[in-house]
């Protein structure tokens, strides 16, 4: 049994690590804090939880935190990385949900999130925690950059083909046509946000440039070990009129070294033993609502053309996408099974 | 052709009066105010308007809406209600779509509006712009209040019992259980009103009090002619995930002096000229859907039981509930066609 | 761990019971019938159970059910009824999600269902599956009749009132309006309950009628013990463009006998010991997603005159309103935890 | 004054042509025909047409439709073949909202819809309706096929580059990654149709091949005077948890020959005359709503590389794509203004 603490607990990623981790038969959820609702009961705020837990919002007290095993921050981008060095000197394992401790290029992450990084040293050593392709390293870290919901989708869709021995797409051709739910722009007071701009609607976004493309591509460069080949990658992301749910449809087009290749193999042969990523059958139409509230990633390939393919990928953004990739990061650190907690079936209908 | 100036163009209920009166055969939209967005074209804001029209929002500018025939006031409660008097007395008619000009009781006004009224000689000779109740009135008047949506839903509801000759329902015994979608609390950046928070979800709000009950209450007394009747009266209103739409479910006694009575031919009498509100056959149930975008209201009878009857109603909260009652009020206001653009079918589906 | 068997297993209460006995720790589900898709895997039809389940659907086989220690029929009403005195005989027990075993008064049965009953001695000994009301005689019982989920939430939304010792209601004057998301209707291809005909839309249903109606009526007179008095229970149902989800709005008139009692702390102790029905604060908003997906009902009291109550009542009705209960009546039967199972928190958002 | 009958009017293009041609200043609705309602009066199937129309629904009748001077088929594909001939012969103009019409290519009709052409000489003298592109051909029309919904969006999407002098993309390396509301799959009782399956839930479908697709791939061709160069055109269709709503992401590679050219302006000078499609300014975000229930389509250009351009199309999918273009083109065959009964201004919200 470890201890845990929740940096920023008011958010959907916040109510979703606490729905989870309430049912971890491993963890007891020790504080959690919000630097608005101090002193609210958790359930005060989210009736769901009512019944289900007696904590109170708490401020962010460094010493409170330093008492737990690990602490997962579901804050904005900035905060983790004020508190992580102090939290490892003290023996305290750090997953953040932000963007602190995703990309390793300081330029990048400057460019993109307007912040200086407050530990260069610590990110250094951090771990990029997207659990299926860094297993080891996580098993052995004590930061977690947990990493982004669209690059989620992406990396998973696409590691197979890129840890292949020989290279089988075309790097600088990758298109991610890209769709969420709208509770991927978290809990927020916004105009643009509100039910009745959104409902019945659908639109891109960002086409210009989301931050989740340098990650992906920092990703994609880490998975293939080629460094500056997936500049021209195109993403864009669109917005969908749904409470959850995530949906990426890759398109690539193979070289000749994939032409004599089974793909479909390829792919369930790299994802045999993976509990969390469901490749299904060639052709195969999967849905987001398969994948609500569960941790679970569907990849299905439609190989339209002898050299050109098609890669669907659906996961529910809050939880593979997020919160379930972060609990299941926090079980491979403390070498939990790899599922405790996290064998809820989703939701359907 | 008149001439016509917005105040507060930003809301919901403000791009719905351009919809309707850019269309309008009869008028010329003038200006258009916002105190944040002066300068802006509308149609940035609005994509819907995009080659519509070149208007630009405004400052407020009392001169410049002098210069109109007409002036909405699409604002938060206590905006029109300083600026009425000037512009009457310049010759400009005043229709507020806040609740400036609703309640006739002061003491009601600023118990549930925390406001002291600006101008209460002139609200003693404004109208209550219920346009099927007040017609004569409002071809008179100067300054209209607009009718609140839920409001208008059950005074036309409950009108033809009201107006009989003699008594035909218990009066301390109406129970309203109303459904609005989410458009009628406005355009506001709100945590309340995000989509995550609303799609999928349905509850009651505001059961210990709605500032449309006491405006329920006046408007009821006023149509019976009987003060102090309705004060047991109950209402409950509920928020639906969509857009547009409001749904009154109204549950009303029956007097001895009803059963002889055959309801259904009397509101189909009672509205037999009106062209904006439906008398559905008995035991039909109308929905939201059928009056999408129209300025229309039904209604369905449910007679359960000799002396128990179930009225339901329906209509566009946006329309006939708010923008469309406004135009429909200005129609009657300077002798138009009740109907001049206001002709427009309902999206199905 | 007992042998389970489902009747019917394609539709939205067969893949919820699926959902939460996949997960039961004292369970092993054998076997799943469809009569359409004998065969088939059962995460074909339903993807969210792929990795999670072997089973395929079989056709419907006596001698295979009589090996299961309880069997659920998740199907149309009339057939439970077929089979259950052949099941008990054999020493299977039989949970019925359908109408069969809910009625105890054989005309009303036929009336409303349009069925003779197969078997209406087994009826007599059958047990009305309201968990927290007839606990003692669930545990005893060979066959139960799963509740209608409205009765559900009227039941349990009433039932401190009408047990209590002095008459606290006027029991012929309760209105129920009721809110229905759409996955109440099933999972049947029908025109009227197709997308594009529900969402962002609102309307009342079988006004003058719903077969939950008479249920209501018996159940409320054997909770109170009171034939007859509640005959002019009005009952209007509604559908809400929503998956899951139900909400009850019950208006009662409080007597002279209610004036002095707390009816809060009335309410608060009559479910002080339950685990799955949460009375809230008094004046509180309950909203159908705190409780998406979980075995929870949320009752909240406003008492807005002495002697004018309103209950506010929201369940998931795929759980609390069906499987959930259905589970939760399972572990009484047999002696299990009362909440195995059924632990899981819902999803919010 | 023209008279117009409409065969099939039970689906929503049907209701959605009754819609605009009740309101247009230039014709007369003659007649509805339905194989399985008729007899029943219109407003009784589309409660929103109340007070409009006391149209009946009336069997097919060929004598009855060559009285009109224009008949529009909202029909299953299949059907106004069979009746086109005899209709012309008669002096009737037809409007095809289906299929029957838009293939040129007999071998690919009979591919992907099954059936034998009825009429193929009348087919070659028929012109495909896509309005802005076909304007004058279609004013000597005796027949128009009315275009798919995803064509259009697909052809006024890249229109002023295939008509450009020089070749300005490369044409086998298209990707529309497209994605429609539910109403696109029509008024139909389907298990896949139903709320519970498509709200919160998006997906991708008919990978392998949508009919749309070799219609998009002739009027590609058609539009360029290219034959062959589109074969490897990929196009994936999504469906959107929202009613009415066709959103188009077009991935296009720009040859050397657009370096130097400015495409905005290039689009911006194309459609300056266009009243209905609307190029936005550069790097905008249309959105589906903005364009709800209006004849418009939006268009907005994302040069993200010097040769990578994307091209953003949304649309209503029932107006501009379906029945608003059929009253355009309609408007063009006898000589009406071209915006005639197609002012409506979008709901917003």
């Amino acid at each position: 049994m470890i201890t845990v603490g929740i940096v920023g607990g008011t958010g959907y990623t916040g109510v979703e690590l606490l729905r989870l981790l309430l049912r971890h038969p491993n963890v007891q959820v020790q504080l959690l804090t919000s630097r608005t609702e101090a002193g609210k009961y958790v359930y005060d705020m989210f009736p769901s939880l009512r019944g289900q837990t007696q904590l109170q919002f708490s401020d962010l007290d460094v010493d409170a935190l330093k008492q737990c095993d690990v602490v997962y921050f579901a804050t904005p981008h900035g905060v983790a990385m004020k508190y992580a060095e102090a939290l490892v000197a003290a023996g305290t394992k750090v997953i953040d949900l932000a963007a602190d401790f995703r990309l390793q290029d300081l330029e990048q992450f400057e460019k993109w999130y307007g912040l200086e990084h407050a530990c260069p040293e610590l990110l250094k050593s951090s771990v990029y925690g997207l659990s299926e392709l860094n297993r080891e390293k996580i098993k052995q870290a004590n930061v977690i950059g947990n990493p982004g919901c669209y690059p989620t989708t992406v990396q998973l869709g696409l590691a197979p083909l890129l840890r292949a021995d020989k290279v089988l797409i075309e790097a600088d051709r990758i298109i991610i046509d890209a769709k969420s739910g709208v509770s991927g722009a978290g809990r927020k007071a916004s105009l643009g946000m509100i039910y009745a701009e959104n409902a019945d609607n659908f639109k891109a976004y960002a086409v210009s440039g989301h931050r989740h493309h340098p990650e992906i591509v920092e990703a994609l460069e880490n998975i293939s070990g080629q460094k500056g080949v997936f500049d021209n990658l195109i993403f864009v992301p669109h917005l969908v009129p749904m409470i959850r749910g995530m949906f990426s449809t890759i398109y690539v087009d193979l070289t000749d070294h994939a032409v004599d290749i089974d793909i479909q193999q390829l792919y369930e042969q790299f994802y045999a033993q993976e509990r969390f990523v469901d490749v299904m059958p060639a052709n195969s139409s999967p849905e987001t609502r398969s994948v609500r509230g569960a941790n679970q990633l569907c990849i299905a390939l439609h190989q339209i053309q002898p050299k050109k393919l098609i890669i669907l990928v659906a996961q529910d953004n809050l939880v593979k996408g997020a919160a379930g990739q972060a609990v299941q990061n926090m079980n491979l650190m403390f070498g939990f099974a790899e599922d405790a907690g996290l064998n809820g079936i989703g939701l359907l209908p």
